[in-house]
């Protein structure tokens, strides 16, 4: 079934391509059958994946360079997510006929964009036809320092629960993409966050130091807070009035309350959310990555993920948001 | 538009894929953001990567479990095709709606079928949800004697070009599998050798020491043979007649001499084809590989890859094949 059907087309894609992996010379300008990882080393290589689908992770009218760039920045978060620091990455489509030449030169000025941004190369790949809707997926390296990770697992009763940045963006930047809120141009700044999240690489190494866990938030801030919980083997009470929300999340939820549902449980923030003892000094944190950093709530002995309103009482997560138990 | 529905199905998927990452405690479990590859301090690191979608690579109605080890297959033949040892792999996959238990547990039949054969383990990956048709991505890592890996780009005129195992199976199977041959029961092993390729993995690792260019035939053995000659500055002058058929498909050539262009130029056979300097011993590589070496033609000074029959004249390929120019 393989063919020599669209042929040009993939020429023009190793044409438009191989200029990205240039400066590597061990990717062999993308005409070997692999290339060679180079590490150094006192360090260790990590590795993430994620694939993406058009229609399913972002709207099929999406623009080329923007799913390149939202493609490579979901990545960078988990490797960012394991204090690395990135390196380089394999990227596999999966184009349906209707993309055309300026697709993608569009697609890779995006990835170029982002590389250049983030230091990460391309190094290998695959294109295919698909009769389906475009596919993207992409493997991601990065370097951490010899036996020094940001895991999961190391949470304890007592650690101060921290999240940077704000909470909500990219739930709420969804509802906002898919024209729920029309005419309100000063939700545009939600969106945006939807389509471009901000991957916190410098802060992800800063962590390694510190946190005694982590992980990027794309479930959503309460999932992911149970997923550090669950490999940790504790539990965690987060105060809703503390997490951390921008100007338009903050005004919407003060328009419609039942949207802290939305807020705490919606994804796609790629924010970090970590753990550190209690005590831990946060300022030179925030200088470190340019982001704030926000205490939300502490680790706790009995196995549940609570949120407590300002006056301590349990908040529910009902179908429409949290609502008094 | 990522979304918690089919979260149950994904809970399947790492309860079902999680068993075969377990033996390799750096991929904790597939619980965290990503895995560490660990390398030896002599070796250098390969990765290679290969998507596959249905209708396109395999038939929509294959069985899961081929479909799994075909996917390994094709990308341990990339790792063979550099020289390398295979060492674990990365796999996303979007899965339509149609997929259910049954389905992915035999798939991961499939994987765990394989990692066994090859000693691969998978170390991470992505599940994810598509409205269009099955599509896999696998990014494989291998380990080559630091420094020293085949690559395609040192034919030199003189070279002998030596291919494993039989060519045009892969083609030809393909027809069997779309059912142009119904009930030829003597051509199953066409359809075999299309359905499940056999990667060359022990005799690549023996060619690093012997080989002066070499990949695995996937586009078809000239367009192959083209690509080493292009990175190499080379051409090649292969003598149809010496390239090695399997038994049904000599019978199908017989029958039908046309068919000499679906063998010569049609691909997935996934041998290895590779340069040698001239005089260069083959057969301790057969007794390695446990595989047959056919030398099938000379690297040449002029720049054109060139098929010539038993009395040296020129073969053109046409449309339907070969015909004397």
């Amino acid at each position: 079934m393989t063919g020599p059907t669209r042929r040009g087309e993939f020429r023009l894609v190793a044409d438009v391509f191989a200029p990205l992996a240039s400066s590597y010379p061990l990717a062999f300008g993308l005409t070997d059958d692999a290339a060679v990882i180079a590490s150094a080393p006192d360090e260790e290589l990590v590795v993430t994946a994620d694939a993406l689908i058009a229609g399913v992770h972002f709207p099929t009218t999406e623009r080329a360079d923007l799913i390149a760039r939202k493609a490579l920045r979901v990545n960078l978060s988990d490797v960012a997510a394991m204090g690395g620091r990135p390196l380089s990455y394999v990227l596999t489509m999966a184009l349906p006929e209707a993309v055309d030449e300026a697709w993608i030169e569009l697609f890779a000025k995006g990835l170029k964009r982002d590389q250049d941004e983030f230091g990460v190369i391309l190094i290998g790949g695959d294109t295919v036809a698909t009769p389906g809707p475009l596919a993207l997926s992409i493997t991601m390296f990065g370097a951490t320092p010899m036996g020094r990770r940001l895991r999961r697992n190391g949470a304890r009763p007592g650690d101060t629960i921290v999240v940077s940045g704000t909470i909500g963006d990219g739930a709420l930047g969804l509802k906002v993409a898919l024209g729920e809120y029309e005419g309100r141009s000063d939700l545009a700044f939600l969106a945006e966050r939807y389509r471009l999240p901000s991957p916190r690489v410098a802060l992800g190494r800063k962590l390694i130091e510190v946190a005694t866990a982590g992980l990027d938030v794309s479930d959503g801030l309460i999932a992911d807070l149970g997923h550090i919980c669950e490999t940790s083997h504790v539990g965690a009470r987060v105060e809703a009035a503390r997490v951390p929300l921008s100007a338009p999340a903050a005004s919407l939820l003060a328009e419609n309350p039942d949207l802290l549902g939305t807020i705490l449980g919606g994804g796609d923030d790629y924010e970090l959310l970590f753990t550190v003892p209690p005590l831990t000094m946060l300022p030179p944190l925030v200088a470190a990555g340019g982001v704030a950093l926000t205490p939300i709530g502490t680790i706790v002995d009995q196995r549940s993920v609570d949120v407590v309103d300002v006056h301590g009482r349990p908040l529910e997560l009902g179908r429409a948001g949290y609502t008094h138990r």
